[in-house]
């Protein structure tokens, strides 16, 4: 998608053969910083700190980061602790460690002479399959989209999305944000309404930033707003997306999606859950088993922003010491969830509807 | 209540006859500041610049200043220019208006000799007035709660609370909070979830302050985390104020109040409104009716906090330029209401049960 009208991706290797340029997703919106990954040190480091976040993202920088460790040495040691260390990095991102267990096992099974060169085309082949995987998720989106403009009689169309499932999170197209910048191309009329998504702010900071990149018209809104702007008419659908997806359709996604689906129940606004068949975790037969990560209590007493000098600051909103919680997801049950858009077309959220999609065969 | 061990309430007049004093709450919870208003001008920049907030307190504030305002001049068009110059500093506080209302109605019936004592002593009334009202929605509050942690089986009642309807927005004991404060001086075991509350962080700032100096256990969670407790069982009772409630018992509070409501209700956990029978608008039938204001969008945009360096600063935490819309309160409906605690006991969020409460000879 573009940034300053150039059409970029959220990680592309260097023609030249440097390396791997990715943004720093901690400086923006405030700064655009591209930053060449060089080694498995800068590459570890990168999703470590989080200059990559996002799922699908972090696999591919991990794809690199292994064909950039085995660029000198490409033994079968060397291979072993690369996949260590960046399996080590987020130790609970699940393609993390399905794309360092995938490139191993077939770089494994070729002598070291073909490594570095097979390593580089698997990342390759793994960026490239995400970006047409989003294009397919936007695909199916669309089809949805004109459905619902159609009834808005030649009124815009309304969207409210949580968090960053957006290209950023990605290499390209996003997954709740694929059907949107299909539908802007498309030359839809839409209006994205913004949650700002604490306590990390990545609706404030990376949605409102692509949409605005885009020239998608947007607004933001305090995550508390949601509800009064459905109760009131002013949203006609709501899409995120999804951490995981348990067989029955419960959804997995950042803290907070859970109230957005509430409100849109009760206002009878379709809530739509976007994501690759990817997510979809076959052997998890409900959500609430799903176990719930507790983040740093520092995410929610402070806040970091540009300060009027400037400087990119973090601020503490709270009293000093004051205890705080952080669970950073929530399950919204399948019961609230009108659809699931995935990369094979839009799905129910039933155990029946989901079990072809999910099945080891498919 | 509690301030660095020492009672206090959020506006006393001086001892000495010199004035009023109030905390500056815009500095709270980095700067614990009493100011002392002196005259008019001093106690309506108090109510405009929001150093003082909540409706009960920018009632008997405006109340006080109008005292203030008469004491070299008590002359009818005094009376009328000082209450023209209150009244207008918040225009759409209705407490505000009914304290100036009623002195004024008061005061003009006697002679200019006597007004400044009895304007004086008629804001004392009105401030001791409120700490009964509040103590006594306390004391109805109470009983619920201790009904409540009888089903604990002796483990700890745990509250969420939204926004601050803390002793802070009143002059002592709050609404919400109010209690939570007699149930811990009756050595009830609780602990308090404070909603950070954005976008102004009345939770984060306010009502987090006011429990840690009260010494009443509690935890900081961003807005969207709530529901994902409620699911989870960690919540037993939810507590809010109200800016305003219709015959009908729709309940006008703090934005993001009917999402905590709508979880409540899923969750099957009690979902309680503190506030005095003042709340009430007897002529209003239901709460979609009431127009709902829209804040600066720049309270969405910025936040505020202590940065590392001790200085408070505003930082912006959206691109630049990022449109934003900022409603300041919603609409929980009746029907998510469990009760609602004022200080004539605890009511039913029906037309029927609220119609004896508010009808204009109660």
């Amino acid at each position: 998608m573009l940034i300053d009208g150039k059409p970029t991706t959220a990680i592309w290797p260097d023609p030249d053969g440097d390396g791997v340029y990715i943004l720093d997703q901690t400086r923006l919106p405030h700064v655009v910083a591209t930053v060449l990954l060089r080694d498995l040190e800068d590459s570890a480091r990168a999703i470590k700190d989080m200059l990559v976040r996002g799922a699908p993202l972090i696999g591919v920088t991990a794809a690199f980061g292994l064909a950039l460790a085995l660029r000198k040495d490409a033994s079968d040691e060397r291979l072993r602790h690369a996949a260590e260390v960046l399996r080590a990095t987020r130790p609970t991102a699940v393609n993390l460690a399905w794309a360092l267990g995938r490139m191993t096992a077939f770089l494994q099974q070729m002598p070291d002479d073909l490594r570095p060169g097979a390593s580089f085309a698997l990342a390759k082949n793994l960026m490239e399959k995400d970006i047409a995987c989003n294009a397919a998720i936007g695909e199916a989106g669309l089809d949805l989209l004109r459905r619902l403009l159609e009834k808005r009689n030649g009124k815009t169309l309304r969207i409210l999305t949580h968090c960053n499932a957006g290209w950023l999170a990605t290499v390209d197209w996003g997954t709740a944000t694929a059907p949107i910048y299909k539908a802007q191309a498309a030359g839809l009329d839409l209006h994205v309404f913004v949650d700002e998504t604490r306590p990390r702010n990545q609706g404030a900071s990376l949605t409102a930033f692509e949409l605005g990149q885009q020239k998608v018209p947007h607004t933001l809104i305090v995550d508390n707003a949601g509800g009064h702007l459905m109760q009131h008419g002013e949203i006609d659908l709501v899409i995120v997306g999804a951490d995981r997806i348990a067989a029955n359709g419960d959804v997995c996604n950042k803290i907070g999606t859970y109230l957005k689906a509430l409100a849109a129940k009760d206002c009878g606004v379709p809530f739509y859950v976007a994501a690759p068949v990817s997510t979809f975790d076959a052997a998890l037969a409900e959500g609430r088993l799903i176990p719930i990560e507790e983040r740093n209590a520092e995410e929610v007493t402070h806040i970091a922003g540009m300060a009027p000098n400037g400087e990119v600051v973090s601020v503490r909103i709270a009293p000093k010491n004051t205890p705080a919680r952080n669970p950073g997801f929530d399950v919204t049950p399948a019961r609230l969830v009108s659809g699931i858009i995935t990369e094979k077309g839009v799905y129910e959220a039933t155990t029946e509807d989901l079990a072809a999609l999910i099945s080891p065969a498919s």
